[in-house]
């Protein structure tokens, strides 16, 4: 019953590397009034919890020199103090990168219904942050509409894909990927059924992009940031909504960004440009999640999982996220005999 | 009854020069059924007319090689064949770079009340596009609400000086402009009325605006583009809104800008950051200029011009925009004999 951790050793600079993690085992954890006890099954891995790691200010303060990783997990309660929580629930939150991990007042979980047919892999990707992610980005602050020509960037990826396919069944006129590499473009068009797919590491992708939206961008669905926001902000409709939902060309920068230099184009096209973080609708979270599970269900939002097993590889199945070979949402397993059945 | 204009003799690099436009002499004009014609008093001098000289996608068309150069100005009806206007209206519109033009039903002009007790001048700057662009971008893009922070850049502008004002005026709890030397700052502060303007020429820009607004920007008006824009972007309060009004610093750039390289930090912030043309909002013209027209005579809303005489000076008029010498809003008077009275 200790617990082992995986803990921020140092600030990072770049991609993390062996000195910036260290797996640590802590005492165990006890459960006090109104607490419950909580065994880690699986961590969800973000791009953001690299940006957690900086000493930058942030919308979390940074993750501290010693403390286990922040991040999202799933997990099953095995012994409860609180009212919100039975034993036996499978719970949803923040377990950061640990075996064990206790619910409090500060640190709640929230409850996932049993019963709906699908796996603890596909829950955590697509009724989690990133499916919950893709559409509050594309329709509060993407303001979808019918008839909309919609772009994502980082399309093959789990926030990506789950945009593309949302704004599809959403009443989109036409939804194109950006992504780099041709496997991942046909992954895109063929898995995900995107109308197109670019692929960013081959030359002339503003001139590609035009052709492929030549009545220009209405809502541009941003994973990226840097030189692909850029180009896109060159093909924008009048009225374009650019969804700012992540920058992860710009996460591991160990120097400063090359920039936008066509924001001024915003002016030409009444453009607006939001950036959202999803923890500000975590009241609409189970609205959103009875919305993703009919996706689901029903075959209109395929998903894919890149499972890793053991919580000690947590740290480079993050570095994977930014080098670009993985597909679909990662996931890591800490502990395989929990399931949802 | 020749019309002398100054037409867009070749696209210009940078600033214009004296290859970039000419003074010719045009036959005169005729006024055809439902036309009149328009005697020109005085021009508007404003940093987008040099954006409209590119052959570049914009919010109008590229002002043809050959052309008058395109701009607002007011002028007299002298002669009327439509119901529209009477001779002897004052009327406001495009009408370009020359000492006659046309309104149309392509090219319409609204009639200036008179009996306001306001000069030409005065009503071309705050009642004209520049005091409704300022009034427009605050309170439509940035939503600019009791208490707020605004942060306002080209304060000591037309525009801008405006901008804070309005801003004051209807609520804001702090108004800081940012603006180019010394003097400007301290015009900023002493007429304008300001509480803080910071000289962005000084070293430490990012750090003297994190001391000037410790809880952070709620609306930045931003007339400037560029390094300004990408300081303030470190500035943010949560829900920052961002309006873009103008990119000055980037209309004679001859190579690319450098960029925007905090655009990740809205994402944090949740800020929005929105452009827009004040073409757009035609039917609230009346409604604004009325607003304006309050806040002057009570002498709330102050305001400078810098009065250029002579078309042909026009060209040196619309450079000395961009070399940041100019106080106020920049008028070139066509023919003095008119006025309002």
């Amino acid at each position: 019953m200790d617990n082992r951790q995986v803990v921020l050793a140092a600030r990072p600079t770049g991609l993390i590397d062996e000195s910036t993690t260290a797996v640590v085992v802590a005492p165990r954890l006890e459960c006090d009034k109104g607490e419950a006890l909580i065994k880690v099954a699986m961590l969800s891995i973000d791009p953001t919890i690299r940006g957690w790691m900086d000493d930058a200010p942030g919308y979390l303060p940074p993750i501290e020199i010693g403390a286990p990783i922040r991040g999202a997990g799933v997990g099953v309660v095995v012994e409860s103090k609180s009212d919100r929580y039975d034993v036996g629930d499978m719970v949803y939150g923040f377990t950061n990168w640990q075996e064990w991990v206790i619910a409090s007042e500060e640190n709640r979980f929230s409850v996932i219904p049993r019963g709906l047919g699908l796996d603890l892999a596909t829950v955590m990707n697509v009724l989690g942050v990133t499916g919950i992610t893709a559409y509050i980005g594309l329709t509060e602050i993407g303001r979808l509409r019918d008839g909309d020509v919609v772009v994502v960037s980082g399309a093959a990826g789990a926030t990506g894909s789950a945009a593309g396919q949302i704004a599809r069944a959403r009443g989109a006129a036409k939804v194109v990927g950006i992504a780099g590499g041709p496997q991942k473009c046909q992954e895109v068009v063929e898995l995900y059924g995107f109308d197109d797919c670019l692929d960013y590491r081959a030359p002339a992708l503003a001139r590609r992009l035009r052709e492929a939206c030549p009545d220009g961008v209405d809502v541009f669905f941003d994973n990226v940031g840097g030189e692909i926001l850029d180009v896109v902000l060159t093909a924008l409709a009048m009225h374009a909504r650019i969804v700012l939902c992540g920058a992860i060309s710009e996460y591991n920068l160990t120097e400063r960004a090359k920039g936008l230099a066509n924001t001024r184009m915003m002016i030409a096209r009444r453009a607006r440009m939001e950036g959202f973080i999803v923890l500000d609708y975590a009241n609409r979270y189970a609205e959103v999640q009875g919305e993703l599970a009919a996706m689901v269900m029903s075959g209109r939002l395929q998903h894919r999982e890149h499972v890793v097993e053991g919580l000690e590889h947590a740290p480079d199945a993050l570095n994977q996220l930014f080098r670009g070979v993985n597909h679909g949402k990662t996931l890591v397993v800490v502990d395989g005999q929990i399931t949802l059945d």
